[in-house]
């Protein structure tokens, strides 16, 4: 893929980001972390571009591949997972390298309707939950 | 820009978004609506597509189309209001008509660092201070 110039070079995930997930997959411009709150399949997708903050600081030609990873995998979660509702959402509040979360809402998950942020405490997987996860996740969405 | 396709025909606002907001354009694909909350300035893109829930719905070309004005008015909002952080999001759980969020944050603006959904209690604009705005933002971010 070298001819497709991958942005990583230099890139290194924000270390919040990296204690609140589980890496499960690179494609070829976002690593798909795996938000480790079992209230929610969760996943945020991380551009792996140094010192961006918002999608639209994207370069056009990084912002298409982009979008791109982001819809084939909010369609491939719609198909695993069944929900209700897909909320996406490019925040970066608290943590400002930019990154997408993808989270496939049910109308009875705790929080429903509102969005997931600060509602309800974090809920983590234990190791048995993570482990089928991860494959699940890893089998489904990037064989 | 007929020869576009415009994706208009038969579309409806869904009534809820109509009652909370206000209509400041309508670009190719999306209608442009200010949130009526002075607590942030915050726009709200609306596909003019009828029966779509989800980003990953959309149709590639509406889909490269509608990123194109979303990025535009972040863009447009980041000159404009200078905020410390755009937030993006399309969630959708109350009203499933596809429409994405876009807000500017600031550091001390009441809800942050925390998202706007629910934080707060709406504080609409009175006749004048909508007025002006409206005018700020047709003129800025739509001459």
């Amino acid at each position: 893929m070298a001819n497709r110039n991958p942005p990583s070079k230099g890139f290194v995930l924000d270390p919040k980001l990296d204690e609140d997930t589980i890496e499960i997959n690179r494609l070829h411009f976002c690593r798909v972390l795996l938000m480790n709150d079992s209230n929610y399949p969760w996943l945020i997708l991380v551009p792996q571009i140094q010192n961006i903050r918002e999608l639209h600081e994207l370069p056009p030609k990084y912002l298409s591949e982009v979008i791109s990873e982001i819809v084939s995998i909010s369609k491939e979660m719609q198909e695993l997972f069944k929900p209700d509702k897909i909320n996406v959402a490019a925040l970066g509040n608290q943590v400002s390298q930019l990154h997408i979360h993808i989270i496939a809402r049910f109308k009875n998950d705790i929080a429903w309707p509102f969005p997931v942020w600060g509602v309800n405490p974090i809920k983590k997987y234990n190791d048995e939950e993570l482990k089928k996860l991860t494959l699940v996740l890893q089998a489904k969405l990037f064989s």
